[in-house]
């Protein structure tokens, strides 16, 4: 792939995931009342702005380390740490971002975990939680056998992207069901979309787009380390018995 | 792969998508009031039964047909033909889906595609009629030429599964903003999880692993038609010169 192509690209990749964080809070800033960390419905509005910095931004920023080309030359393992760490700083702000809407629900008496956001949603995050272990343990800590590395290296490639994608499924839900349960009013409401709903709406297909974009980088065999053991295949091949 | 194993790995996916359809009918039979085509909210119980069925199962067996070692041998031609025939059948089966809600929508006098759910289940059914008319043009007319469909397969590769992760995404939401519309009153509100919510809930997620399943079979090399190109250039490396 042209280095300039490449480059022009990874900007666009960066703007588009910067709009994403952005426009949320910019939503839940002029039209939701901002933020707090007290418990109130201020508390909640953090829950949003985690998820999708968390959830999808920098996960997908974590998950693409390996398709910069300077991760394909000299030792791996400092981009392998790279992974790891990025990885967990983006569950970290999910963690926060589930705490967010956990306190605000226990202290308004409002049941935990009861609609098909939340139960796609933590099972998305209980995915993330058991492939960055499963990951840490076979492909960072130095115990795990080259066999079972590359056994496990297309599973984990698969759940890196599924979870990504049962992440945007679960912003997608949990921006409708908000705009669902604070656009009642008959002036105001969702279906008559107030400049409030256009502009969550908007910010929903930001996400969509952006993930589409991860997911294609992610899979596309262009963007990939090219495979240093066909190529060696190939010459062992051709140089046969020399 | 052992066929023993791919027996029955078709045999689970068809019971999953199987139980999918019959899931989402029982919801709308029991606790919704079932079926009717006249305009009234028994004609838009049609749309999540025929969006499950068209956008999510019929069309994920339309995408798996050459994951079937039989499609790999003889001609390709009857194959695309059937590839095309049930991807329209999978169309057919949604545009009766979406012409259900407006329908009930237009006779109520309620907006159409305000929320965004309906944003990006419109946005999924326009990439989905993009990709079969150009699917259609490049693959299956004889005009194309070889370099056009080697440049296009891999991207229409990716954009089947994207419209499937798009399509899963559109399902949870709309289970969650019906789920939401429907059980509001207090002792039967969704937030107290009552026996309806549980079972939809449940087939939103099962919906999900048939996805991820789906999906899976799609990306994963193992259930690919073997490369017979690489093969023919390692046998030409092998035997250079002969």
């Amino acid at each position: 792939m042209a280095m300039g192509w490449f480059y022009l690209s990874v900007l666009a990749l960066c703007s588009l995931g910067l709009m994403c964080i952005l426009s949320t809070i910019y939503w839940i800033s002029y039209w939701q009342g901002g933020f707090a960390w007290d418990g109130t419905i201020l508390m909640f509005n953090w829950h949003p702005v985690l998820m999708v910095t968390g959830m999808v931004v920098f996960y997908s920023a974590a998950s693409l380390v390996y398709r910069l080309p300077q991760s394909w030359v000299g030792p791996k393992l400092p981009w392998k740490f790279g992974h790891a760490a990025m990885h967990l700083l983006a569950f970290i702000l999910t963690v926060l971002g589930l705490h967010a809407v956990f306190d605000f629900h226990s202290r308004r008496k409002i049941p935990n975990l009861y609609s098909l956001h939340s139960w796609l949603g933590i099972t998305t995050v209980f995915l993330f939680a058991c492939q960055w272990f499963l990951g840490f343990a076979v492909f960072l800590l130095p115990w795990a056998s080259v066999r079972l590395r590359s056994l496990l290296k297309p599973i984990h490639v698969f759940f890196g992207a599924s979870i990504l994608s049962l992440a945007i499924a679960s912003v997608i839900s949990g921006i409708n069901e908000k705009l669902f349960s604070s656009l009642r009013n008959g002036t105001n409401s969702y279906s008559r979309l107030p400049s409030e709903a256009v502009f969550a709406n908007c910010s929903g297909m930001l996400v969509v787009v952006f993930g589409l974009l991860v997911l294609y980088i992610l899979l596309a065999s262009s963007w990939k380390r090219p495979e240093l053991g066909m190529q060696a295949e190939r010459q062992a091949l051709l140089h046969g018995g020399e």
